[in-house]
């Protein structure tokens, strides 16, 4: 299907605004000649009604049923081709290679999700048989309602229109409404027709899914401000995700933002670990720092050591391998002015030193910043919480700290993080165990001997953490949980079976596992 | 021990300020002598500060030292002995049966968690074994830290100092800060006394508990304000959880609040269901509005009913019964102010019949207000949402509906609501099934044939809802999921057994039922 430049709501291209924007490569600078328009608030609004009149028929979906729609989603997403990859790398500039594994991540976590629901245990229900003098109580999971998406610039698949707060969402059973992110409109746009077309093709009604282009912040509160929506997802910057959960506090009936806003991922390095392994460290450490121009929410963007010789030479080794690695391409212009702006901050401040980079590449016909490594002291750290902000892209920051306790000092003072990481050896299992407990409050994942970027899509993972990583530190954006940001439960007394769900019917037809009186079985009562 | 009227700090009496207020009985409205210390904003955050010193310590005790801890709570309360039952009394009116069965379900809900925390399968253990390209990786549950608690007014015992709200966030292994109410201080005291107790003799530091009186709104402004605290549970008004929702929402570093609101839980009954058994559901109904002298936040408020005949004749003799019902005695002044209020706003709309009632009992010595009933319709109820206020008391509001449309459309335009109930015929099942999930939309408990008050403190309880009736309907506030509020889960990628809680270690030491590759199982890895 060629590209229109409009909006999607419930299936049909719509452009009622005169306000549009642009697809610009940030290879060369170029904008591609298709105008993209901005949704109204009178489109917003068609969406969203649209959406509440859908989730009048999904909500008494089985599960077996939005199951087939996930399939059918990730397969239209698949049949969307070579095109999908090429158009998102005019986009993004993030390369095929990096594309081609985004797409099969997304398309995997989708069916992951069908599997998820085809099981039946993420249910979660829960039956407490009538007893003298207390009625049977009966309690599972249902959707919310409609469910605004704000996608994300830097995973134009992953946490992008068919990413993982779409996939969960759809899941939950919730009809969604994704405003797109303006830096990969054309992308976006591809998404929306193959969603779209799922949805047909599994017998949805029209208004289960639509998509919002919009360049500015009108679209995205407007949609928040609606109030027939019930939940929000989010990923992004701190200062739009703080924005967007500020709109939804503020209705006259609040709902909940489940927005990642990104992080600095402390990693810890011991003197131990340094001794054994500094050049594996290094290596490992610039490859995260520069993976996708080190612009992952998981980026590891503060680095705390005592101080020591085999420190100093640690800092210069990793300066020196960042000044040699390849400078990347940006996402976009707003990423690259974002990121000037930050480390030029961080860099213009007393006690900071930077030891290469802080800078941008300008004379390029692409949008580049130079790999930047910076340090500072645990004192700084401590003192200034400035120095924690996040600087998206290919930068790092050393905290050398004066000895074990300044070191756990600078971490007390840690905001909250995505991830946090140690690297120690074997021999410290008995002394490290307080300092790793230590990160582990400050954090939604802690990692042994390895490096935060990579986000395995797995039942175990937890993708979140204590603001300002999100701004609901008890839910993840990645994984299976993913799906109770978008369900609640509800519980039935004295019901008959002829109208509760199968898996709350005491034949258990589902053959799902049940809590049963506080006993966990898959058995019939 | 006597009473002090002071608060209590880490396990020490602290009256820092020179504000006091009365504990008054509402049956005579007689103040008694002994002034109760408003907390001071420097003892609020003495309070807070040793919660947070606490918390670096209870953050790594095993659950079931915790479990110890609510035992020893659960002997202590009952230690009190009659002392608490007629400290309570003078001070809420409630009367000695229905305190005496309050306080077993406090102490019982109190060992329900101990149980939960003892069998260990709420920990939620998932862990993914490693696989070729994939960490291991393995998460659970974790406390929060630092929690505020709001006690209500109505519940002196089960939604109070030592109420479902302390028990949960104390079984997630979170020190809380408990803001006593003003209604009941001698009462909250001596619970405050028996915590004390309790934390010592467990082990536990002092800072694991504090509680602090407090007649106006600064001492909850102040404590929601602290940067130490993490999350805050509330049961009472609308517009007090608001005020609370809306301080923590504009913190620098917002935090979740809890808040359980009440609301006016709709009845609907079919014709059907009144040609059976008009007469039992008028006795039901009467004895659930006036229940506590309809102080319960599942009061049932607004009962539905299509226009007939027996519609007609059911409504008088439910006013006729209420009528002839005796006055119950009221909490207190602020409650019987608001409802007064409440009413007389309700009373004076254009669309309301008053059938009975409607005004205070002025002229007793005890705070009394007259059984009030009330009737409209249904365009009026759908027209004007201030019709959907709770009236917090013995009250109840018909809405004769034209037809089943109407009474439909009437639904729908309901508010969020902790319940909502059908009384219905087994004829029926086949055509009710669409009526009872659109009040399922609605409500966190669906409830057939049955009448709302009356929350069985089960696992399968959810007792919450949609806001007004809730700030968060993912969660509930009575039964074991309540835990979950205090909790978050935590992600450890690689990390050495020796370095995790027993429930995550491979050889699965407690023996509790894991998600283990996508597979439930106590069994080892």
């Amino acid at each position: 299907m060629p590209l229109t430049g409009k909006n999607y709501i419930a299936g049909e291209p719509s452009a009622e605004g005169a306000e549009v924007f642009y697809s610009v490569d940030p290879r060369s600078k170029t904008t591609d000649a298709l105008p993209f328009h901005n949704a109204t608030q009178n489109e917003v609004d068609r969406a969203v009604v649209a959406a509440a009149a859908a989730f009048q028929e999904i909500r008494g979906y089985p599960s077996g049923k939005i199951a087939d729609l996930l399939d059918e989603v990730a397969a239209q997403v698949e049949a969307l081709g070579d095109d999908l990859l090429h158009t998102a790398d005019r986009e993004t500039g993030l390369g095929l290679p990096r594309l081609t594994g985004e797409r099969a991540r997304a398309t995997g976590q989708i069916r992951a999700f069908a599997g998820l629901l085809r099981e039946g245990a993420y249910l979660r229900a829960i039956i407490n048989t009538e007893q003298p003098g207390q009625p049977a109580i009966k309690q599972m999971q249902f959707p919310v309602g409609p469910v605004a998406i704000f996608a994300a610039s830097n995973f134009p698949f992953a946490f992008a229109v068919p990413g993982g707060d779409t996939a969960s969402a759809l899941a939950a059973g919730c009809p969604v409404v994704v405003k797109a992110h303006p830096g990969h409109p054309a992308t976006s746009e591809l998404f929306a027709q193959a969603i779209s077309a799922a949805a047909a093709a599994a017998g949805f009604p029209a208004g289960t899914f639509s998509m919002l282009q919009g360049n500015g912040i009108d679209v995205g509160q407007w949609l928040v401000a609606h109030d027939a929506i019930e939940a929000v997802g989010f990923t992004g910057s701190l200062r739009g995700g703080r924005a967007i959960y500020d709109a939804a506090s503020r209705r006259p009936r609040p709902i909940p933002v489940y927005a990642e806003m990104g992080s600095v991922n402390p990693v810890v390095i011991t003197q131990a670990a340094l001794a054994a392994r500094a050049d594996e460290i290094a290596d490992g450490l610039v490859g995260s720092v520069t993976l996708g121009t080190g612009q992952f929410c998981t980026n590891p963007g503060l680095i705390l050591l005592e101080d020591s010789a085999a420190t100093r030479d640690f800092i210069t080794a990793v300066a020196e391998k960042m000044e040699a690695a390849p400078a990347g391409v940006l996402l976009n212009e707003a990423i690259a002015a974002g990121l000037d702006s930050a480390v030029g901050q961080t860099a213009a401040h007393a006690q900071i030193e930077v030891l290469t980079g802080a800078e941008a590449v300008s004379d390029g016909d692409f949008f580049c910043y130079r790999n930047t490594v910076m340090q500072t002291t645990a004192a700084a750290i401590r003192e200034d919480e400035r120095l924690q902000i996040e600087h998206f892209g290919p930068v790092t920051l050393f905290v050398v700290c004066e000895d074990g306790d300044d070191l756990r000092g600078a971490v007390d003072s840690l905001e909250g993080n995505l991830t946090s990481t140690v690297h120690a050896e074997e021999a410290e299992l008995e002394s490290i165990g307080g300092l790793l407990h230590q990160l582990r409050e400050k954090a939604g994942r802690v990692i042994w001997n390895g490096f935060p970027t990579g986000v395995a899509v797995v039942h175990a993972m937890q993708h979140g953490g204590p603001y300002p990583a999100t701004t609901a530190p008890g839910t993840t954006s990645v994984g299976m949980n993913a799906i109770y940001r978008f369900m609640r439960p509800i519980a039935f007394q004295n019901v008959p079976d002829a109208l509760l769900p199968p898996a709350l019917q005491d034949a258990n037809p589902l053959g799902i596992l049940r809590l049963v009186d506080d006993v966990y079985t898959a058995e019939a009562i």
